[in-house]
Formats: structure tokens, sequence, C-alpha cells
């Protein structure tokens, strides 16, 4: 699955009010991203924020599991995060892997309600499988969730994961569920 | 499958050189696995320790949430944390189901190595279907996860998730996975 990137989206998302807002960075979400991402034998898992302090955290963080004394107390850490990037913004994500792949990115957004379009989980896995098609970018939201315009914008938007009428699970769930069944077939 | 229940196990379990110790909670865990219990519809989570000072955390956070001003600032945090309980051990876990629910429990080990005998993900989510033959309690463990005692010891033990040979997810998104793997059908 070396044509698929995720990114975990800190800005444009809602907050519980419904604006828009930039939401902090968890450091433990791009612990357990950067770990998903290398489960699945992704090509890379990209931080998006404008903020540039938060960025800095980011990087000091997989700069110590990467590079620091974290490489060698924990050899396993340094095997995800070194699979993190930063960008500013979707645009910079989308350039950076365009920039490595010479090819247009397929963006897949991720929902917790259905929209008008969304594509199954199998069918979805489906596409995912055609590499000719790729690279794939799939967008996780942080706070609560992207923006219906991020949603819209995207090339594919995947149906919610469901769970009789609650769908209020933490993005490093969501993600590794959603993850989980686009592509755990191929790592079982 | 509210004849299901979940145990995060913090005794006993391996740190990274293999030793038996009692982990910290993580506050964050019991709120994604709560959120997991509720959006699987299950029975009940329950959160085991020994350590009283941890289970006195644990029950000021789900109080916060379930009883006091989080109840009203969250109603969702509410329906997924009323789903948490304490106890000192399994045995302590397994006291509380049975006088519940007046039947014995089985239990399901979960284990990012492969053991003798472990059930694959389609016999297991079969097996558990069978209402009649729970409730099942289904065992989840921090650190470097549940001790070879306790995995050899319980009545069924699930296949690894896999992941190309690289097995270090968060507990977070290891039961995440799982419980969706044993019960994402029910819910999409």
């Amino acid at each position: 699955m070396d044509h698929i990137y995720i990114a975990l989206i800190h800005y444009p998302v809602y907050d519980r009010q419904g604006r828009v807002i930039a939401t902090a960075l968890t450091t433990i979400d791009i612990h357990d991203l950067a770990r998903l991402a290398r489960t699945y034998g992704l090509a890379g898992g990209y931080v998006v924020t404008p903020l540039q302090s938060q960025q800095e955290l980011a990087r000091r963080l997989t700069d110590h599991w990467v590079k620091g004394r974290g490489a060698v107390y924990n050899p396993t850490r340094k095997e995800a995060l070194s699979l993190v990037r930063m960008a500013d913004d979707l645009e910079g994500a989308l350039d950076g892997i365009e920039a490595e792949r010479g090819r247009r990115v397929r963006t897949v957004a991720t929902a917790a309600r259905r929209y008008a379009g969304a594509r199954s989980y199998e069918e979805m896995a489906g596409l995912l499988q055609k590499k000719e098609d790729g690279p794939y970018l799939i967008l996780f939201g942080t706070g609560w969730g992207l923006t219906q315009e991020m949603i819209e914008g995207s090339d594919y938007i995947l149906e919610p994961i469901g769970g009789k009428g609650y769908n209020h699970l933490s993005v490093r769930t969501a993600a590794a569920i959603i993850l989980d069944r686009l592509l755990g077939r191929r790592v079982r």
C-alpha cells in the first residue's frame, strides 16, 4: 500500500458549535497514526496545521524518536515516526506527494455523517487496489471533523463507520477502523 | 452485542523487558475504550488495576462526565463513560459480570503474537454471535501486552492483527480494529 498516504487535518475543521477552527496538536494522535501507517504499509502520514508553533512541536517529537535518543530506546517508534511529514495545509500535503510521485493525488475524505455519493468500504477498498490510479491521500479530521467544503471538494467520500446512531469515536480509533476496513485484508 | 464486555488490563502485563508490571492509567484510553464500547453496543468496559489510587483517578474521570459538569457539556461522553466499571483484577471483573448476568463468563484474550490454538476473526465473530454461550469478556493488555499465563488461561485466544511483521499499535487502536473485525458487520 505504498501508494497510499494519510493526513491528520487540524485546519479547517469544526468545533462542537460548528465553527471553523484550527485544533491543537495531540501528540498521542501522531504516535497512533504513525504506527497505523507503518502497520498498513502506507507511504506516509501528514500532520496538517497552519500553526508554526504546533509544527515545531511535532517536529521535535518526531526528531526525538527518529534521530534522537528515542531511536535507540525504541526502534519500532522510529520505524513508524519516520513516516510523518508536516504541511501548512491540504495543498501543501498534495504538493509534497505530487513532488514525490510525479502524479496527481486523489483525495479520500472521511466523515461521521453520510454524504451524497459516499462510497462503501468495499467499493473504496477496490479502488485503492488500483495502484495505477494513485497516489491516494486519506483525510482524517480532528475536532468535530473536516469542513463540509473540504469533504465535498475531495475526489471520494467514504461512508461513516456506523455505530448504531453513535458517531463519537476519537480520530485515532476511527482512523484505525477505517484503515483496517480499507486495507486490512492485505496485512492479515 | 449487549452480552459482550471488554477489559483494559493494567496488571498483570509485561514491560518492554518482559517483566510483569502494573502500568499507569492512561485517561485517553478510558475515553477511547468507552466510546468504542458505546459504538459497538457492548454491555460494559472494565478498567482493571490493583492500584487504588489509579482506580480513584478513573472514578473521578468517569464521575465528571457521567454525573458532573461534563454530563451537561457533552452528553455523548456520558453515554460512553457510563459503561465503565472498575475492578482490582480479572477475577473481580468476572465476578461483577457473573453477578449481573447469572452466568459464567467466557474470556477472549488478544495478543500481538500468534499462540497455539488462536482463533481467526471470522471464527471468533461467529462464536460471539451465539448469545446463549455468553456473556463474553474480551481482554486487552496495556504496556507490552497480557502475560502468557493470562492469555493461556483464557477460554479463547484471538489471532494477532497482522501488519506485515509490525505489531506495535497502541492498545486503543488495536482494540478499535479488533472490535470492528469481530462486531463491525453488526453496526454498518
